[in-house]
């Protein structure tokens, strides 16, 4: 086996999607995840802290977001930045390659608690690296934390939008749609 | 032991608070919290399906809220009509008298991962609970599940604040104010 393995994290994420589906979550163990991607026991707990972790990919998204907002022009509004942030995963982490993968990821959460609790868990820690990086911008801690929130909101619309069955549109148009949509509802009265 | 035991999970919950900031939730058995209690394991099983849910009561709350969207007048929006909910809430379930217990809950499920998880769970459960109420108005299904995420977003902002330790706020006017901020930031551009 060669030292240096090429995308390590998301070859064991294909294995485990493949294993879950076949056995179900509870009947596969690392040990297998870590065969079927031709890599070691080792190497899985390099990248992933536990077996519930290997379809949640670690830090990536959270870093990606962070960036995002980083990047967006300094007369943006903090929701505007979020949103902004969001379109940018959609030219890169939620790309139209990745979205089967994303569907079938999806039906496996969906069909485990224990799943389910983790990725619960993990929008939260994603809307607390939204908060901080709307911090480095210099927005106030509360605008900053109900802004991420309205963010983490609208990536949830849309992402669950882009993964269904019969969707082809963007994650990006899906996040701009969705952030008219929560504007638009939140205002009525 | 009396047959008839009343608020059996009140007692529990209570018990199972004392118990996890003793010695720590891994460290608590369900029989022990049910000692602790007056009560049998039996009891706490009828109430509880596991040792995890003993601090979130079942569905009493899902139940409040749904009744409380359903006695909105008839020409409130979605969105005030599930504020109005969180406001009624604020004069039953999250009375002044709950304050202390919440904060010393919040304690013992920020100190523990399976706790935080099953919270993050809850929270899901809650807002599909909204979604299906709305329904019964006649909100349509996409306009009522943001209106919920919206509500969800407006509660967790008022029930941080009003667990705060130096804040004295009732509930239902930190939803208010809460919903307001939402509002405000979401329109920004």
């Amino acid at each position: 086996m060669a030292r240096w393995q090429p995308d390590a994290p998301g070859r064991l994420a294909a294995a485990a999607l493949e294993l879950f589906e076949e056995r179900g979550y509870e009947n596969t163990t690392v040990i297998e995840i870590a065969e079927r991607a031709g890599l070691t026991k080792s190497t899985f707990f390099r990248h992933f802290p536990d077996k519930r972790e290997v379809l949640f990919g670690g830090g990536a998204l959270s870093d990606l977001l962070a960036e995002g907002i980083a990047s967006a022009p300094p007369t943006a509004g903090p929701l505007d930045a979020v949103t902004g942030a969001l379109d940018a995963l959609g030219r890169t982490f939620f790309s139209a390659d990745r979205r089967e993968f994303s569907r079938r990821r999806q039906a496996v959460l969906d069909a485990n608690t224990e799943l389910r609790e983790r990725e619960a868990l993990k929008r939260i820690g994603l809307t607390a690296s939204m908060v901080e990086a709307l911090g480095l911008r210099g927005v106030p801690d509360r605008t900053a934390r109900v802004a991420a929130k309205l963010g983490a909101l609208v990536w949830e619309i849309a992402y669950d939008q882009w993964i269904e069955a019969d969707n082809e549109e963007d994650f990006g148009s899906l996040a701009r749609q969705a952030l008219a949509e929560v504007r638009t509802i939140g205002a009525v009265r």
